[in-house]
């Protein structure tokens, strides 16, 4: 199965290392616009647009399945995305709320969604835990937490300033969501501030999510995973397949 | 004289505000790339391509002066601006440098270059300080302050612990250029970190600059600005009429 992994970025790189790690698929086709990133903190129409202009990257790839690894395009392109390719697209934010159904069963636990501006600001996760009967949901945009993980400042005094920043007015949740593709670098440092939380990363809930589709098939196999970028695609492919590896 | 003002997205407006301070021009046109901002952390290559694209959104208003306000595409793609422009293109950097000459008389003294990753591995300012005289040089590309600024945090703990994370290893500068258009917001902050240090803003070194080259008529005038952007325009407009009348 040939399967393309979508994001704006290199943060998708979390997502895709967890579709490699469990043997998925034969063939993964990363393509990043990078030349474009960030999307979190564009229009939505601007989102929608550069969403459309990916499908037209992964026209001549033929691929089975495409996969948005990034929250900001799976809230907010992924319908017109759908509307447009010839083959499933699936993104990560239902995947997300059901395996955080799957872990956290008391539906009177509280939740935190952690994403991007646009993520938070569209509602998406909030509204899909409202029907799955979750209603103590909190909602949090902390962008420098974003800066944080692409200068690689995964801990110390900057990191703790800014959790605290963040997250000191919340009541303690008993789930956050890493809505983001970055957040799952400092899943360390968010457990150590919150103490025993459950952490939904996007990349382990979308195989969960691929397997019980049928979308995987019970062989498992290495996959070939080949870069593409709108810049540099040169040093993605050097990141990713040291990410990959690690 | 209609001048136009280019930036990544809204960080030239602490420029845009200098001109209109000093009511340098009748009419600015300012035009924030906004779909595709930052470009201080993108390829030289695409840098260059936006800058030239620029100039294409520019074509239909008649400029008699473009003035680069963003910092990065001072150093990385001026010279390809230039040589495709029917008018005179202008940057930060030289002015910059020569507010820095001008307000630091001691060649000897030590001097600290802010900007983004671009800026500073371009060593653009590093050269042009070194053709001045100027041999103690740090340059240093404090990407979080920048992350700061985006979220309103001028001042606080957060900040606090930034600017200890990228000054502690650094000698105390006599004078710092602030290279990058979002600095001049924490002027302040940077001021109380180093003690009397001098700063140097772009929007008030090109004013000087511009009127050394004779730019500037004596006549005062009010200047009309209409604000153009890759996205989100209305936007754009509101909170650059807040900034120029702050």
């Amino acid at each position: 199965m040939r399967v393309g992994v979508f994001d704006s970025g290199l943060g998708g790189f979390t997502v895709l290392k967890s579709l490699v790690d469990h043997r998925c698929f034969d063939e993964i086709v990363y393509f990043g616009d990078t030349a474009r990133v960030p999307y979190g903190s564009k229009d939505r129409n601007t989102v929608v647009r550069y969403a459309l202009e990916a499908l037209e990257f992964f026209e001549n790839h033929d691929l089975d399945l495409l996969i948005v690894a990034c929250n900001t395009v799976s809230v907010v392109g992924l319908e017109a995305m759908q509307e447009m390719a010839s083959y499933p697209v699936v993104g990560v934010v239902e995947p997300g709320v059901q395996a955080l159904a799957a872990s956290l069963p008391d539906k009177q636990g509280r939740v935190l969604v952690l994403g991007t501006a646009s993520t938070v600001r569209s509602a998406a996760y909030q509204h899909q835990l409202a029907e799955q009967g979750y209603h103590h949901v909190d909602a949090c945009a902390p962008a420098l937490l974003v800066s944080l993980v692409e200068e690689g400042l995964f801990d110390g005094p900057v990191m703790a300033a800014t959790l605290d920043h963040y997250f000191s007015g919340l009541t303690r949740p008993d789930a956050i969501i890493l809505a983001c593709t970055h957040f799952p670098h400092i899943a360390p440092a968010i457990r150590r501030y919150f103490g025993n939380v459950l952490l939904v990363h996007s990349g382990e809930a979308i195989v969960s999510w691929l397997r019980r589709r049928g979308y995987l098939s019970d062989t498992v196999c290495d996959t070939r995973v080949r870069f593409y970028a709108s810049e540099n695609a040169h040093r993605v492919q050097t990141l990713g397949a040291q990410f990959i590896a690690s």
